[in-house]
């Protein structure tokens, strides 16, 4: 994206560019059938836990004036017009912790005005709306994203990390609480006698850690050894929402023998209790805050602005990596100019604004990534197997596939890489396939060539891009709000434990938290990284850079962090995210190299493959009698959470170069010098291979640049 | 060992045998140094902890006649008589599960007999302990131990998976325990109203379960990359007991919010309370017990001389497998005799009998290997370093290596194979070195040669063979009787913990366990067995032959599991398991082909390597950079139980013959025809180095296998 500021230009192309696609977003979605209901179902979880229990939050800090029923109307509302006629429909929105926040900073200053106080808060806060939509729409005009690609790895990542700190100090907060009284509850009830309040504690300690362990093990199922296929694949997309099921079930095991309040659930008040509509009508309050609010309302408004156009544009931004092969254009200037519209919409209503949220959007897209893996995969399968039947030679085989895989792609194509997948396929095969022996026009049969594995080498990632499961997950969690007396019946233990399996999750693919780790681990170990997939950094730069750059960063999160906790200053938090941009541009080049830093701040997960050989292409047709997508199913449930763009093997020869690698890490041993300047060398003939696809398994990349000696 | 009835013979053999290597155990022992310390204290922890546990056990099934002070008693006695007199030092002595369920059939029996009752119980008791060494002493002289090598894998492996399934119904039947009211203790207590044994019940989950998983990890410590190197070795040696002083640590946090009783805490009286005396003089009351009694205590007598025959036999087998290359010979017919012996002298003095326990008897041969290796490499280390500053060549290095290693040599060589590790290790590294371009005589520097690398590929398994390991933990074991008001600060539920531990701890190494976990597998996933270290039946047994093998198997064990349930008859138990000896030397032959019979009941664990290529082998000197152990640490904290003697790699071609590897277990592709014969044939050849001494790691054998095409 170019940065340009002419007005309106940047919506106009948005606008230009996502209308041309728009009767497919919805024809594509449909056409994936039931199959969409995965990862409709795991965003929907992920959107609507947190959601429900900020509500819980936002009703502590704001003595019930918002709750868990506005949050939801409000993210229901936002994600339902967003996915309808907004941009991007990969982006989620919802209540963010940030959100929260602020709104805790303004309630607290509302409440200790003689003139605003708690009744005019609402009134105050839509003032506030009206001014940061105002700012929203003036950023959108402005052209103010077409900076985005500013927005580094470093600033994003942090923020990722923030919001994963938040989440849990969340967990951790809610777990102590489960030990003490309750702020606004009767505490003369059985439950509360301290006999009671610690067995209630201790059975949140069973459930949350319950939970949290389960559901991280869920999460792998489909690399279990045991049970069905599709047990491991049920398990796998649907293991979470599973496991609250579950643990929920757990909670109502001890029913006969504690008293009713024990676990301690849910405390929200059903949409049809009375209070629960006060909110609605602030429209009428609005110009009875005095002036001089109104005006002042412009402080808490730039920073909402400027927190809003950040994590708004970074959320999009992360659900569009560039790993993810999108075929369909962005849209930031556009739906910066529609959060404005839902911003104001939010204040006018009383209830608290939604936006972009992490990690909900980055992982809506690699849900969809797994989604249309499933889908081109079993077209191909089918394709191939009739072919063989009709003992096609390989290149007619590769020919029929061409043209259902053709047939399967979104027809508007934007990108220039939107062809590269069938040559690529093609090419690639062929060359394998004789280096294997096998003659092109041959017959091929299933002994020699083992279909589902070929395809799963082969195809790239591509991501399922449609409006449905981001318009179904919406309505879903507007559907909570009249489920609320269901949703009560689980234990708030459980969400904490969901936090900390939120947190969690976020953290692979995050190289920030990779490079911490990569400081605590013991130098004898450091090599051990490299017999990973790792990212390039790891062999380019040297480990004191590394460290530096690290620190650094770890110090900004640090106060980012504390400054959440600071009472009324603390509003200041989202300017120093914003910071970081200018830091990472104007000053960090004066620390670094040039090199180092563009490698610690890649745009995209560019990343080396493992220094080791891979199992499955050495077996290679044995492996066949794996029988089902034991390849993808390894692909698909990475502990990593980013799909990788794999950078071409650079090492061809692997008896000489290999040994080498791990030097840069190993700088105790005084024998070896780092060689990084060599192994940048090295790597430069093939780098042209980076924007361009390359194949996604490291195994199958690897037997690529390996197959000559192996054969 | 031959099959010879000769009256005493076995018995002299034995003593001949130990005496030669008498002086060594104890010289050897002293000159470990303060090393010894980490399987004495792990051994003393896993030897206590259970018969602390059991003594609670036969408190309860006895109404207070015996206590963990009797027996605690009675390990440490036998441990402290075995470790000096004893012939195989490896045996660790204790009051075992078995033993247990014994004495509460006998208990459960007298108690109902007028003229017995408790009041005689023990007096009666002490006559079957006079019966049964009459009987171990006719075993011993007459032999009986030479059929030992009839015991086989089938027999040990289901005993040991019994003892496996005990320990874990203790520990289960220990945690809802803890939600009820304790039978003998004052349930007017503030701790025993609903609310705090609710609160009880739950803090025994977190604990117990905190203990499991944190105790399991820590067992792991080696291949941590996180930590220096001192501490990862520390918590991996002694991480066991410092969790259970952690999780102690822990059961206090909430002590000024919780009434005294919480958690539920070890309850034993001390020692010198009054009334702990009272079985001590059992002896003046032997002839109170009526003749018929007297004569009636053969039956029990005989199952618990059977018992005793088949658990000490067998806990002595396991903890002297072949894989451990033992150099001190075996003393089973004298050590059956030392336990008439004890067994009587426990009788007189009215303390429940010890014998040889499992698994704590190969857990105690597994930690003197980690030991016998920490040793052997440092020192070959150093020697090494010395004379490359020397500037030695390759030669004389291994010259000089030869002599420590034969200094480090334990003086006393029974078997044949006794000089192997030297000229193994020399040829196989020079074979090694000259196809890695290296010439012999010219000297050697660390940038080629990476000697902890060489050294931990090449040093066989070996065991610290000794007797002061053995005698240390059976004082502390006495001592426990001394610290009992310190050992009642642990909580119930943290035993629990470690029960469940114990049993996961026996699991892996356990064939049978393997083969039960296979049948789960998922057709499909069948092939990842041969991606790990693997027995070698998964590649020769058709997968029906292994079904119906393990389907039998189970069935016996759930039969012998019932056994234990069933009141009176149950005292029957030992005789189904002796039982099996016959049926697989007799019946099994019917249902089953000779050839997989005899590798789904192999003497020894040999094992197939695993289909893959190594890591460590392909970098080759770049390894070297790790600095510190890596290659041994890994083979140290295999999450398998037991060292495992590899096979000489059966294919040596890597592309073609892997391929076909997997075939066998995946009969679902009928384009595949199992060539299982065809395997075996391969493998003759090289099946002459069964006996003899191959490279452990398998890292180091594939290189070997593959080094022609790999360079």
């Amino acid at each position: 994206m170019e940065e340009t500021f002419v007005p309106l230009q940047g919506i106009k192309n948005d606008l230009r560019g996502r209308l041309k696609c728009y009767k497919e977003d919805w024809t594509g979605g449909f056409k994936a059938g039931f199959r969409i209901l995965a990862p409709t179902t795991y965003i929907f979880f992920a959107s609507a836990i947190p959601v429900i229990s900020f509500g819980e939050q936002l009703e502590r800090s704001t003595d019930g004036v918002l709750t868990a029923v506005q949050t939801l109307v409000s993210t229901a509302v936002c994600g339902i017009i967003h996915s309808i006629v907004g941009g991007q429909p990969l982006l989620i929105l919802g209540v963010a912790e940030p959100t929260v926040i602020m709104y805790t900073f303004m309630f607290n200053f509302a409440k200790e005005r003689a003139d605003l106080g708690p009744k005019l808060f609402l009134a105050w806060s839509a003032w506030v709306c009206v001014w940061t939509a105002g700012l929203l729409f003036l950023f959108a005009i402005l052209g103010a994203c077409s900076i985005i690609n500013r927005f580094t790895r470093v600033a994003g990542e942090l923020f990722g990390l923030l919001i994963a700190m938040l989440f849990m100090q969340q967990a951790i907060k809610g777990l102590v609480d489960e030990f003490r009284l309750p702020e606004r509850e009767d505490t003369s009830l059985l439950q509360f006698i301290p006999s009671w309040r610690f067995a209630n504690g201790m059975f949140a300690l069973v459930l949350s850690f319950g939970l949290l362990l389960t559901a991280l093990k869920s999460r792998k199922a489909r690399s279990w050894r045991y049970g069905t296929g599709w047990l491991r694949s049920f398990v796998a997309d649907y293991g979470v929402p599973l496991m609250v099921l579950v643990w929920t079930g757990v909670s109502y095991i001890p029913t006969s023998s504690v008293p009713h309040g024990i676990p301690r659930r849910l405390f929200s008040p059903n949409p049809w209790s009375p209070g629960a509509y006060d909110n609605w009508t602030v429209i009428k309050d609005m110009l009875n805050v005095p002036v001089l609010y109104i005006i002042g309302a412009f402080i808490p408004a730039t920073m909402i602005a400027v927190l809003y156009y950040f994590d708004h544009s970074v959320a999009s931004q992360l659900s569009q990596q560039k790993e993810f092969n999108l075929r369909k254009p962005s849209s930031y200037h556009y739906d910066l100019l529609l959060l404005g519209f839902l911003t104001l919409m939010c204040g006018l209503l009383g209830i608290p604004p939604s936006n972009g949220v992490i990690p909900q959007s980055p992982m809506h897209t690699k849900s969809l990534a797994t989604l249309k893996h499933q889908l081109l995969r079993n077209r191909l399968v089918a394709t191939a197997r009739t072919s063989m039947r009709n003992n096609s030679s390989l290149g007619q085989l590769y020919g029929n596939m061409q043209d259902a895989y053709r047939q399967m792609q979104t027809p508007l194509v934007y990108q220039e890489a939107s062809s590269r997948g069938l040559n690529e396929l093609k090419e690639s095969t062929i060359q394998a396939a004789s280096s294997m022996g096998n003659y092109i026009d041959a017959p091929v049969d299933e002994t020699v060539f083992d279909i589902e594995k070929e395809i799963d080498d082969l195809l790239p990632v591509e991501v399922k891009e449609q409006r449905l499961s981001n318009l179904l997950q919406a309505v879903l969690v507007g559907g909570c709000v009249a489920a609320m007396p269901i949703l009560k019946r689980i234990p708030t233990s459980v969400l904490w434990g969901y936090f900390a399996f939120m947190a969690i999750e976020s953290l692979p693919g995050n190289q920030f938290w990779e490079r911490i780790c990569l400081l605590f681990t013991a130098p004898s170990r450091r090599f051990k990284v490299l017999e990973d997939n790792h990212a390039t950094f790891v062999e380019t730069v040297p480990f004191k850079s590394i460290a530096m750059f690290t620190v650094f960063q770890t110090l900004y999160l640090l106060v980012c962090f504390g400054l959440t906790w600071v009472p009324i200053a603390g509003v200041m938090f989202p300017m120093m995210i914003m910071l970081l941009v200018p830091v990472r541009q104007y000053i960090l080049p004066k620390f670094f190299k040039g090199a180092h830093l563009q490698d610690l701040d890649a745009a995209e997960y560019e990343e080396a493959p493992a220094l080791t050989y891979n199992l499955e292409t050495e077996l290679g047709a044995g492996a066949s009698c794996a029988g089902d997508a034991e390849i993808l199913d390894e692909v698909m449930t990475r502990s990593r959470g980013e799909f990788r763009h794999v950078s071409s093997p650079k090492i061809t020869s692997s008896t000489s170069t290999p040994a080498n690698a791990p030097e840069i890490l190993a700088s105790p041993h005084p024998t070896f010098s780092p060689r990084v300047s060599g192994l940048r060398g090295e790597r430069s003939p093939h780098s042209g291979g980076r924007g361009s696809h390359s194949p996604r398994t490291p195994g199958s990349s690897s037997t690529l640049g390996k197959s000559p000696s192996n054969s």
